[in-house]
């Protein structure tokens, strides 16, 4: 009989439907199903009794409301989600897995260009321009287009001018201490590897966010910064900005991509339009492909606070030291606090296509989130858009919105970016590659040209999470290695950055 | 003698230098510089005692730090601020100007699009995109290209086809108590009398912002509305996309400006990159041509909650009832909070520009900003992203972020902005026409081909602020009729819309 559901672990007391299943089918040589359940759905394995929990990935996800037989469809609305770990007293260092134990690399290089300040290395040679304020945002714009038209042609080394203009830099209170946040974030954008070193800034010249807030002192040059305000005139604004242009690109053109060890790369993992899918196909599977990273000495980050609260204490025990796990609960008890002030708590993040899904709370969801860190030690804990210090597998404190949570980790530097869909989203992001790796068949039938990875082979039997762990392994690489184009990108689709601000608008 | 120094209320003890001011220049008979002073900036037109009042506008700006003899610049460190007025018991009623006192408008109606759904009218024929989730954003600006390509030259009446794809939809509190602001901005701008009734949004399907909140449930239908997670594959959204929009183009194509009493009309009053110039030259202009618009029976709508903060008792004072004064201290109040929560003040609005521009403080600077409004009565307060139920002159209770406080005016159903700038900013939006005022002779020099009407020549007594104001009330009607173009639309230079969203991010 061919399987209909998955169970995960053998504490687990649900399994997850393949495919839809109608009431009366016989699931297993013991149960029945006792109602239609829909794709991606639980069922119970056993009777649950009223206020008995709920069991998946081994995790206590929640309570029965009430009885529970077996052949039950565990919706959502049948049980109470578990309350989160306490912050206090976490246990680090409990389960450590020796870097030799991860499975092993079959690639130990890709085709990067080197940072000229050293640190993680480029996966494109770019030409960015970054806005200080949104105020230059249509000049700058305006100001792409005319170097693409009219320069870009002329350096076939650069791949692309873009331009990166947050909704930041004014209007906002830069003085109040979450400002922190964006500044740092913008700071580091502007010095992303992909963009070789060469910087761009154009700033209007009233804004809050002056360029000394975001630029060293000895970068703050006509060279590299125009101020739209000293400008005589429109015409006059792109004349400069193209004219200051063509040296950065006469420069970025001799760039090119050498052979170097994957301790260059810096890979960022994201989730997005999850479903229960997620956890058993996709997240693993990128989590196999991040144990591999890190086994070859790559450096991969993966972050979403409000879906690794619930696991938290899966974290800490994957921290060598207190000094990590301790970064990592100050970072959390932020995010506590951030979400009770807007009258919320972390079960705001499930999404009504989480829940469609087959995601019942937050509990199931970040259980299922965290599998793509895979199983390696994590070594480091930085805020939203902080540059990593360590080299490992690193969270990264940001919170779980796409636009927000990629361009946080762009931010610190990321290289490449692996995002796991269960629902399906075509985002994608300028600066850096984004593959796609889909949890369910269904969905690369769907969206068969914008899938790049189907991990959904894995709940159908057809391949192993460590089959498609080395193969998205593999287009990590070849992608980074500008061997190979995400569907996306080959599209020509796009989504703008966006910063996290957690300070006041004025 | 030329005059040096402008003073604007017999009560003020300081006046404002015209141009810089070279230390022991007389700029009176009495009075001598006694250090040179920046243009723009404050002189003391008499001894000031430590402690004393700064007096300018008739109002106390702040208390001398030191003692400042006459001739001093008075310089943003030489005073401390004032504090704001309560909350508390503020008088309305008191300065109600009859709307027969108003200037006489030379201009009763405009050529504008009917709406179809009554309300304002609209100023331009456009097809507007609008996205419920960042997600969908790339996919939808790539079916723009394709329906500006393809699509558009055949149906020449309409003007453009748009894509507004706010930061916003998913990774966010949806529940939370304040997410009501996004929400309802979003939902108005899909509604936007630009957009003649037509509607199109695309979503991604597994989003928070469903579609049921931002639209009516008879309108969400698969002319109306796509789901991109519904479609097979990129190339079939694309497809479905242009094909929904081919109809909406035909039935749009068929629009046409007619006659309308400018009571049809909403404008929109914003400032930004202010200067001390801007409360004498370009927000009195405004204001002049406001009190115009409003005698002719049309509607203007300003803003900005931190620059009405420290002049609210002038706003309650035009006020006609106490309801209205309620609603003005509900939402000046929440902004308190909302600041106090993020630990500043109002004080965090003014930026390095506006002090670089004479502007010491934040009540300086609302005292000039308020002077926007003109002196009509103001008849009714919305929230940020309302729509207006009256006619007449309103408080649109926004941010003051420049590209916020636009895209919540244009949510409130704007048809035109008129945007006074003393620093100068190249601020566009690609809805509705942006109107540029500049306050000074030397930002027109420089930014000839951006700033669209030169209020300096009030400061230099060229020009009454009754010229420059009907100047400006003729060109918002031409405008607003699309027989001129503004500078920025010229050069097609545009901001994104963003939204406001004070609740949490997850």
């Amino acid at each position: 009989m061919k399987h209909k559901i998955i169970q995960i672990d053998d504490r687990d007391n649900v399994a997850i439907a393949i495919e839809a299943i109608a009431s009366g089918t016989r699931v297993t040589p013991e149960i029945t199903a006792q109602e239609d359940i829909p794709q991606a759905h639980k069922i119970a394995l056993c009777d649950i009794a009223q206020g008995g929990e709920i069991v998946r990935y081994g995790v206590c996800i929640g309570y029965a409301l009430a009885s529970l037989p077996a052949g039950s469809w565990v919706d959502e609305h049948r049980l109470r989600v578990a309350e989160s770990p306490a912050l206090e007293d976490l246990a680090w260092g409990t389960n450590l897995v020796p870097v030799e134990a991860l499975p092993t690399p079959t690639i130990s290089s890709f085709e990067g260009y080197e940072n000229p300040h050293g640190g993680f290395a480029g996966t494109r040679n770019l030409l960015g321009i970054v806005t200080t304020v949104q105020c230059s945002a249509g000049v700058a714009e305006q100001a792409v287009k005319r170097i693409r038209a009219e320069l870009l042609p002329k350096y076939p080394q650069v791949e692309d001018v873009i331009v990166i203009s947050p909704p930041y830099g004014c209007g906002v209170a830069i003085d109040a201490p979450e400002a922190k946040v964006p500044i740092r974030t913008i700071r580091n954008l502007i010095h992303h590897p992909n963009f070789g070193g060469e910087i761009l800034v154009v700033s209007l010249g009233c804004e809050k966010l002056t360029p000394e807030r975001v630029m060293e002192e000895a970068e703050i040059t006509p060279e590299n910064r125009i101020v739209l305000q000293d400008c005589k005139g429109y015409g006059a604004m792109l004349d400069a900005i193209c004219s200051m242009a063509e040296p950065k690109l006469r420069r970025l053109n001799q760039r090119h991509r050498t052979v170097l060890p994957l301790s260059k790369l810096l890979v960022g993992m994201q989730c997005g339009g999850s479903d229960a899918f997620s956890g058993l196909t996709g997240n693993p599977a990128a989590g196999y492909a991040a144990d591999m990273l890190i086994r070859a000495g790559g450096s991969v980050m993966f972050s979403e606070n409000t879906e690794v609260r619930d696991g938290v204490h899966l974290l800490a025990a994957r921290m060598p030291d207190q000094e990590t796990r301790d970064r990592l609960i100050e970072e959390l008890r932020w995010c506590d606090h951030y979400l009770e002030a807007g009258g919320v708590d972390r079960c705001a993040n499930p999404t009504p296509g989480n829940k469609k899904g087959g995601l019942s709370n937050i509990v199931e969801k970040a259980v299922g989130s965290i599998a793509k860190s895979g199983s390696s030690p994590i070594i480091e804990v930085v805020g939203t858009g902080e540059c990593p210090q360590k080299r490992g597998m690193i969270y990264a404190a940001t919170p779980a919105n796409d636009m927000i949570c990629g361009t946080s980790q762009l931010a610190s530097g990321m290289g490449i970016q692996v995002f796991i869909t269960g629902r399906g989203t075509p985002y994608n992001m300028t600066t850096v590659p984004v593959i796609k790796v889909g949890t369910r068949n269904d969905l690369k039938d769907m969206w068969f040209d914008l899938i790049d990875v189907n991990a959904g082979a894995i709940a159908t039997g057809e391949k192993t999470v460590a089959e498609v762990g080395e193969e998205l392994f593999r287009l990590i690489i070849d992608i980074a290695s500008g061997r190979v184009r995400t569907f996306a990108d080959h599209h020509g689709i796009y989504n703008d950055t966006y910063i996290f601000n957690p300070a006041p608008i004025t």
